[in-house]
């Protein structure tokens, strides 16, 4: 058998975390893998190029709990975390996928990923005149996610996926959403991996679009990059419903809901008549033991408001519709997408940790090999 | 012209309630009123037999805001209170409306009541092969709510309407929940004007229904006449979420939710993925300054839940459609309706204050007159 063994860089999950995520619950690790494949073998190993740094991460730290559906398959304690990213395949024993190929999917993070790819699991990367790093964010999609990444995935983990921005940005916003042009949306989050698509596809409706984000950077970058109408700091309002009212003097028909706790409490409050609220994560509660309180849920009888939790999992069909829409909108720099890169994969720690505490200016992703 | 003056007792409003509703927050009063309206009058003088004891009336004693569409109409200090209600046609000038006509409609809080019906806007009674009383819930419908009662009541009070218990439960069960045979549905306030037609419907549908209730009559009432599968007395329970468990071991699909705050927090825990929760009402907070908050909201995301406010003013195109369906089934005793009927308006504040205590067993209405 063929070997030709190199060192491994990991990023290696400590143990549960309760309370804020640290860089110290995550350790850099070395450990060597084989980059030739036993012969016979079904696997790959691929060479990660890019990893996505996704909010949804922190649930799989918490403490296995049958009852919460957030923590159906946790990270194990001591090894790596995993996730999205982008690879090439290095070395193959399966025929569909041959060393070379760039593929998009469930990696661990790490240097060199061993997967188990079983036809149409794994992505294939057709479109290379796009950065690659777009397919950790705006173009990532999965088809059917049973990828195995050192144990198997089940079935209830797609319950806690998150990490395919543009396809949940579309799917969030054409089908959940009912928008109709001329109507007045709010982004949380508006600057993030998903906000800053949501507002570009509502202004490419026509509608009045208002962004939230947590610095002036981010603010100047809605207004200016992504063409809000408004935008405000919410770190700065000490009254967010009365930012709200400010920005939206007539109400909010639709609310793209990225943040929860407070924010969603406010906007309840502003919401029009069969608003719409599309709850496509609520980072702010992630790391709280005990979520946020909303207080003003009994209104959404009187406004007859519909609240949608949906995930990008269930409209993996329209992908194909999903690119075919944005791509021709990326080549003519209709629509465009901010990048946060950390560098190497000593970095990846803070730029997961990053992501509650708003550092990241854009959708956040670690390089972790520029090659190829 | 002609005069026919005779005492008119009255329930009047003391004045901005906060906190619970006491019955000091309401006085009877007696006062006179001219049974034959003016010449030329479109007026109608009504006398009252039935009148519809509902919870959203507590939201239109709190103090004007114009920030809560909750009280974008609220009761007048000093005037009688205003609701549903079964009357009969005294004298009229509107040549639509004759002396013996029975009417549904809002009417005030009080013996007889000057209404200005205008065609179409108050809707006569046809079917009377059926209890009366049954329009002050089962059957009650109003096509276009703009009567006027003692003042004009605008637009935005379509908002804060529920007094319409059985196109609210044809409605939200049917066109809010999506409900499928053999699907799981929680009913709360389950022996309530709305909530025992829901259970009934869901069961006529091939579901499993449980409901809650506030004490052990109420909760023998849910499994041996309206049918329901299983039912809880919350009062007795330390852990909702876990009765919910014990009720629902494999999660709930449907939720007709009446009571909101601390139930709807556990019945999100136990929420099967893309559960429906249709939010009727939530009597629950309709007493509290602060309104209780819910903490589990953040996991609708993960479980792609649709929360739906609604209000059956979005539905009464559907109320004949409602008629033809649920008529024959009452005539056949296939759906059976639990009226608590209090006698006389001196009765009245306590039937009123006793709905937020659940001391209603059934639909709470008051009777003023039996006759006819």
């Amino acid at each position: 058998m063929e070997t030709m063994v190199v060192s491994n860089k990991q990023v290696i999950f400590r143990d549960y975390v309760t309370g804020f995520l640290s860089e110290s619950d995550l350790l850099i690790n070395s450990t060597t893998v084989n980059l030739k494949v036993p012969a016979g073998s079904m696997t790959a190993l691929v060479k990660n190029l890019y990893l996505s740094c996704d909010p949804y991460m922190r649930n799989r730290m918490r403490k296995p709990d049958p009852s919460s559906p957030a923590t159906a398959l946790s990270f194990i304690p001591g090894k790596p975390i995993s996730g999205f990213g982008v690879s090439k395949v290095m070395d193959s024993g399966h025929p569909d996928y041959k060393e070379g190929d760039l593929l998009w999917g469930a990696v661990g993070w790490e240097e060199y990923s061993v997967i188990t790819p079983i036809p149409n699991l794994h992505f294939k990367i057709h479109h290379t005149d796009v950065p690659l790093s777009h397919y950790t964010g705006l173009l990532g999609n999965v088809t059917h996610f049973n990828v195995l990444v050192h144990h198997c995935l089940p079935y209830t983990f797609l319950c806690s996926l998150a990490g395919m921005p543009g396809m949940t940005a579309y799917a969030g916003f054409y089908e959940i959403c009912s928008p109709k042009k001329g109507e007045t949306v709010f982004v949380s989050a508006a600057s993030g991996a998903v906000g800053q698509l949501v507002g570009q596809f509502a202004k490419l409706m026509g509608c009045y679009v208002v962004g939230s984000a947590g610095s002036k950077e981010k603010v100047d970058l809605l207004k200016n990059k992504f063409g809000f109408d408004e935008a405000f700091n919410y770190k700065e309002e000490t009254d967010l419903n009365a930012a709200l009212k400010r920005c939206f003097p007539v109400g909010i028909d639709i609310y793209f809901e990225n943040v929860g706790g407070k924010m969603l409490d406010a906007v309840i409050l502003n919401m029009r008549p069969h608003g719409r609220i599309a709850a496509c994560g609520m980072i702010s509660q992630y790391n709280l033991q005990i979520p946020e309180a909303v207080y003003n849920l009994w209104l959404i009888t009187y406004k007859r408001i519909r609240i949608q939790g949906f995930n990008t999992i269930d409209y993996l069909h329209k992908y194909s519709e999903f690119l075919e829409f944005v791509l021709p909108y990326i080549r003519q720099g209709k629509i465009t997408y901010v990048e946060d890169v950390a560098d190497g994969l000593e970095s990846a720690p803070a730029a997961l940790v990053g992501l509650f505490h708003g550092k990241n200016v854009g959708k956040q992703l670690v390089v972790v090999s520029r090659d190829p």
